[in-house]
Formats: structure tokens, sequence, C-alpha cells
């Protein structure tokens, strides 16, 4: 069970891509460029490509693989769209990489009761455009156009997660093959149930090392009858986050409220073109009736005023609420920019509401100390807050200030009684952080791990260390 | 492993029981009575007393016992108030029961985060009379005045969960003991965490068969600025079933949306001297702004009248929506008047939305034609609805009868893609009703059973039959 006991002969691994390419044709492939894009692309951890792709089908198929795999001790590492952060598709025992983006069918839409059920490499975006005749959507939006089996499977959120949930929230059950071939289907279509053990968010954020999830059935949401768009610059962090803080107390329901600092402002003013005041800025989202969106504007203004916000300008035209959000729809791009010639890493934490505002100052004090360019942008009606330090890949002294910074940033935020990452998962990139979060809880998961994936068949190297 | 492998020496125990005798004085009885209010009590699912009862005060307390027990091969079956129903506290090995109903301290509340930490022996109503003046409430509310760690341990849900969530939704993070005495916490206080397993929701709804909860931090809501009260009668269950479906598709955020049938109007009026309509009727409440709350009582009023609804009577002042609600709040008492002498029997199982309508009819019909006495009320806004059976304990042809209906029930709400139970839980009534609700998942529940607990200690005997 130990990790360099998962290394299959090179015999069996012959063997095995022998027979995988006879029984699945040109939907079998060992080609170089191809490994690499199916392994770790998006942030500095070093890429560790798999030895082979499959591109999987049907649930059938994936249970095929994943028997044959375990049967010669070959590592399966399930890949949706490639857009995790954390090394999660990283092979560090080699191994197939199973890609599901070709099941991506909508199996079904109940609009009756507000869910649907869909292949794993359904985008969200596909999902949203299936919908739009419906008077639907599925509203968790990590940002990229990810697969919704990876987005489960890394137990990802983003903007609307304060008012509509996490994954975690939104998937009533799954399909998934286990590490011995067999498929299982967790919860259901109800809304609700106590029958056993939670498998479904068992397997929600386990990152493909306890199954491979082949179908989803998701919750969806009526589209607002109005939404309304606002932008608010405040004097301070603390302001902000304060304001934050007394919408959420008051019940005010936000459906999206996103922080950006002045670093990242002045980021998007250079990136896209604009001149906003360059201060800690929310970026809002209102959703509800017609009379009740303008009520929760007025009501956040005036919580804004008692926190030396600015005037808070909204809009209700798509084109005009595009317009109002385009910095924050920029932020990822504009961030790069600052910089050209520089990599940006991304990494997330998550913290008590209370904590976010001392957290983030100190966050920014730490990158002027360390001498960092990074912007700061958050999901501050969760709590999380992403950084984004642009580093140069040959200067070796600056990784290690970048490193320095990221250990202290999680250690605050575990002191303020948050977590290591709010959206983004352990990966390979967290490995540490997590024991230093869970302690005893690590133990657990790896009890959990070896009870469910004896051979550690399933995506092994990530969220622990298997002693 | 096997179930009756738990089975310790007679001598065993007895030397257990003076150790524990001796470490916890009069917090450890023996005494019969004491024994059986400690096993089942409130349905009719077969009494089996334990051996003992302790009555633990601290986390660490509870490690000791779970340590003592585990080395003594003695289960060891963790007790809140005891208002579960299908037999989660019988011991059906014997053993000791852990009364955690002294661990009742509220050990914090942060109110800029919404969010609390209490000891499990905390009850719901406690917790919101701690909270009154702090502008924030707990909403979830199963009827009974339930201990926090049992409801946890349950999923309990109830009438606030179409808006609110169940405990699954609403627990952040626990302490719990595990198998081998260790102590784990899981989750924190952020609002999210993609870090690891979710080893919470594994908790929530294991009903003390991985841990005992020993801790739970839990999110809060702001006491709506207002509230408001309705009752609406309709000509059909249909109608009450389809204006459900309509107002949750427009998103209109209804906090409670209750169905009484009309055998449960007569018992109500009955019992409570009212004069209701004796049609299906729904029980609405509405939370928000003044405005907001307006709003949505004539939103739903129009499509009331759509689907063959009376008039939506509504009220705001604490003492009139009290007395609108007054027949569901009296409900369960009602339905055990209709027939002095009989026995209640609570049952639940939750469907797809869509199917509630066609479920709730046909369950009626499956009454009528096995000669029951039954009435149903539901948290229709879940899809969930509870039937409650009236028999005559001596009966043993009626109870042939009764059984034929649940087995009927559970057949009908798999059938649509529902669930054998919303929020009862499977205890020791219904594990045959989750081995055809989850076929192979329920194996994949015992590898886990098995990993975290190889003695089988931990309330051996319920959600499922170890082979």
């Amino acid at each position: 069970m130990a990790e360099t006991g998962t290394q299959p002969s090179e015999e069996a691994k012959k063997a095995l891509f022998a027979a995988l390419s006879a029984r699945f044709g040109d939907r079998f492939s060992q080609n170089q460029t191809l490994r690499e894009q199916h392994a770790n692309t998006l942030t500095w951890v070093k890429v560790q490509a798999p030895d082979a792709i499959i591109f999987a089908e049907t649930t059938e198929e994936v249970s095929e693989v994943v028997t044959l795999c375990a049967e010669a001790r070959v590592p399966v590492i399930p890949f949706g769209t490639g857009t995790s952060l954390e090394g999660h598709l990283n092979a560090p025992f080699g191994g197939v990489s199973l890609d599901l983006s070709r099941m991506n069918k909508v199996l079904a839409v109940h609009e009756a009761d507000l869910d649907c059920v869909v292949e794993p490499g359904v985008t969200r975006k596909a999902l949203n455009e299936h919908l739009r005749d419906t008077g639907l959507f599925f509203p968790v939006d990590p940002g990229a156009d990810a697969s919704l089996g990876g987005m489960a499977a890394t137990r990802a959120s983003g903007t609307n997660a304060v008012r509509y949930g996490t994954m975690g929230d939104l998937v009533l059950g799954l399909t998934a093959v286990l590490a011995d071939g067999s498929i299982v289907t967790t919860g259901g279509r109800a809304r609700k149930s106590a029958a056993g053990y939670d498998l479904t968010h068992l397997l929600i954020g386990s990152e493909g090392t306890l199954g491979i999830i082949t179908s989803l059935t998701l919750r969806l949401y009526g589209t607002p009858e109005t939404i309304l768009s606002g932008v608010c610059a405040f004097e301070t962090i603390e302001g902000a986050c304060n304001a934050t803080i007394t919408a959420l107390q008051m019940g005010l329901p936000l459906a999206r409220i996103e922080l950006a600092d002045e670093v990242q402002i002045r980021a998007c003013n250079a990136y896209s073109h604009l001149d906003l005041p360059e201060r800690p800025t929310l970026f809002l989202e209102f959703h509800g009736s017609k009379a009740g969106t303008r009520e929760q504007v007025e009501s956040f203004a005036a919580i804004a005023r008692d926190e030396g916000g600015g005037e808070l300008q909204w809009a209700e035209r798509p084109e005009d609420r595009n317009k109002l959000w385009q910095a924050r729809h920029d932020a990822y791009w504009a961030a790069r920019g600052l910089k050209p010639g520089t990599e940006l890493i991304a990494t997330d934490v998550c913290v008590p509401i209370s904590a976010l505002a001392a957290c983030v100052a100190e966050t920014r004090q730490d990158i002027e100390r360390l001498g960092l360019l990074a912007p700061i942008v958050g999901h501050v009606g969760d709590g999380n807050f992403h950084v984004l330090p642009l580093i140069d890949p040959a200067d070796t002294e600056e990784r290690g200030r970048v490193q320095e910074f990221l250990n202290r940033l999680v250690e605050r935020a575990l002191a303020a009684e948050g977590t290591c990452t709010g959206e983004h998962g352990i990966g390979q990139g967290k490995i540490n952080y997590l024991a230093a979060e869970h302690g005893l809880g690590v133990n657990v998961m790896i009890a959990i791990k070896k009870a469910l994936d004896p051979l550690n068949i399933l995506n092994p190297g990530k969220i622990f260390a298997i002693p």
C-alpha cells in the first residue's frame, strides 16, 4: 500500500497498454504532447505526465479500464478539462489518464424537480447553454469552464456560492466507478435523504482517489426575474469586509459579492482600459424580484456608506452589467498582464468572515515585505480569497520567498480557524497543509482510502502521503 | 466482525461495569427503568435495553468510555434525547448507552460569522433560547426538541429545510470520538473548504456507528425582519403539490411549506376545536423584508388560485400566526387522538417533487384499500412526507397490513427515484429498505464501517446488517 508499492513491473505495463490499445483503438494514445497536456499545466507544480491516455465514452468502459489497470497495478487518473490548480492531474507513479471529456451528454433535465443528470465531461457553460430555454440555470461558477465531473471531484465553488452553495451543496447524487471496477450509485433525485452514510459527499472533493465519477445529478435554480449588478469602492479593505459582514448578518440575499484589492484594480485598469478608483472594490450581484432587488441595492448602499464606501453604481441591462463587472471578469488575465514574462500562481484560503479583513490586510503586508507582486481577489461572502503571485520562472530566490509567503498564508488561515483551501483542493500542492489542518483526521481519510482502494490505483499521490 | 462476534464474555462485561462504576460513580447506572428509557421508546420497534448507562460530561470521558468498552468488546450506543424513531437507540447486542444530555453547553457564539459551537446535548430549543438576544437563530426544526448531536447523527431536517437546509447543510464541523478512542476534529469554521475527504458529512447521518459527536459547529441565520404565515386549502392533493412545484420553480423563497391531507385536517379540527375545511391544506411561512414577504404572499396566492386553492389566509403578528398554524403544530398529537388506545407509527419517505402528488395520492389509496387509519403530513417543498398509521398493539393481523403498507410505500418512493427516508434515518427499522435503495453502495458503507470500527463497537446492528 505504500506509495512506492504502486509501481507495476515494466512487463505488466507493456502488456496492459497492448491490451488497452487493442481494445480502444485510436481512443488509446501514448503521444508525448497529449500525455503532457493531460498532466498538470496551470501552476508551478512540476509536470509529471501519465504513460497513456484513454478517451472513455461510457461508465462501463471506465469500469473496464479500472479493472484492467488494477490487475496490472497501474494507476488511473481521471481527467476532465485539465483546469485544476494543485497538480491533481499529475502522474507521479505513471499510469493512465482517463479522459472523460467525450462523456459530455446531458442525460436528462427534470424541469419540475429543478434537477438534471449529466455525464462528467459536460462543462458548466455547456450545461447552461443546454438549459437556456428552460428558465433554469446551474449556478456554480469557478471561473474556468471546467467539467462538472471535475468540479465535483475537487468540490469547486466560485462567485455564486454565497447564495447558491458549492458543488457540495448542489450534487444530489453520483454514479462512480470504484477501485475494484464496481459501479455504485449514491444519493438519488430526492431533495434530501437520511438513508445511510453520505457517499455522495465522500466522493465530492475526493479528487479521483476513491472513485471515478461517471454521472451526476445536479440541483438547478430558476433564472431570477431580475438581476442587478453593482460596484462600490471603499477607503479600506476593512471597510469592504465589514460591509460584507453586515449585509450577511442582515440576511441580505446577495447572489455575488467579490472583492478586488487595489493592486488587482490597478491591473484591471491597465488591462481593460478602465478608470476605476484604485481602491479595494466590491463587485455585487442581486437576484430576485424587481422590487426585491431594488430594496437589496438600497440596503447595501446604506451599509456601504457606513463603512467608508463610495457611491454604489448599479445596472440592470445585461450590457451595462457586463461593463460594471468587466474588471472582475478580466481579473485573472489582467493579473497575468501585470508583469509580462512571469508565471502566475493561483492559490486560495478561506477563513471565518470576521477574520477576513485582518487576514487580507496581513497578507497584503506580507506581499509588500517579501517584495512580491500579487493581486488579491476574493469571494468575500464566503471568507474565501485568492492571491495571485507573479513569479519569474528562472528566479529561484524569488521562488523561495513565494514559498515562505504561501506557508505564512496558510498558517494565518488556520490560526483563524479557516482552511488551507476554500475551493482549489489539495492535489499535490497542499498535502502538508492538509496534515497541518486536519491532524488525526488525515489518518481517518487514509483508512478510508485503504479500505476502498487497497491497491492505491486511483489517482495515487494526491491529498495525503500514505505512510 | 460479524455481528454476533461483538458479544463479549460475561466476565469481561462484569469487570468492565465494575471499572466504569468505580470511575463514574453515580453517573454509571444499571437501573432497569433507566435502561429501558435509554432504548427505543417512540415506535413499534421492539425495545432492547442496554446493560448500563453512563452520563458523560466531557469529550475526554467519552473517549475513555469508548476505549474501555472496546477493550472489553462491549458496544457503546450514544444517546441524546431519545426522540429517534427507527430503533437507533436499541442495544441488540447489549452494551453501554452513553448519555450525552449533560454535555449541554453552548461553547461559543460567533455573531459576526453567523456560527456557534455547541456540545451535543444542547437541544435545538435551548440553542434558540440562548441566541434570543443576538438576532440570530438556528433553523432546523424536526418537531421534537431533539439534541443537536442526535440531529446531526441522524441527518435531521424538518419544516424549515426547504429554505435553510438540513443538518447536512448546517453543520460546518464536528469533534467526534472514534471507535479506537481517538478524538478527531472535522471541518472548521470557514464557510467552505476543499481540503480533503468530507469527514463531516460522513459522520452526519452515520447514526453513531462511526463516531460519537462531542461538539458541533453550526451555521446560524439572522432572524428575518418580517415573518408572515399563511394557510390555504385545495380541492385536491395534486393542486396543493402543483402549487408547491410552481412556487419553487419561480424561485419563491418559501421558508416553510407544509401539507396536511384531509384526514390530518379532520384530526386537527377534532383535537384543537378548529373548523378548517377538511381538504388538503398547505401551511406556509414567508421570511424576508416587509415588502419582500408581501410580494411573496401575493405571488403565492396567485399560484394557488390557478391550482384550485381557496383564499390564502395570512397573518403577521405572532399570536395570529400561531393561530393559523395551530393545526400544523398540533398535527402529531391530533393524529394520536384520532383513535384512543392505539399506537402511532411515524414513517417517512422523500421523492422528487414532480412525483409527490401521485405518490401521496397512491399512498392515500393504499391506506383506504388496506383499511388503515393514517393521516399524511409533509414537508412538500422537499418532496418529503410522513404517514402516521394508528395501530392496535394487540392486533397482529392489522400489524401485517401495516407492514405491507410500509413496504409498498418505500417501493413506490424508490420507483420514483426517491429515498426510503427523508429525515428519520435507517436505525433498525429500515435496514432492508436501505439495501433496496443503495444496493452495492451498502457494501461501500460496510467497508468504511469495518475500516473505522473493526470491532463493531459503535452502535452495532444499525443501518446495515454486516454479513
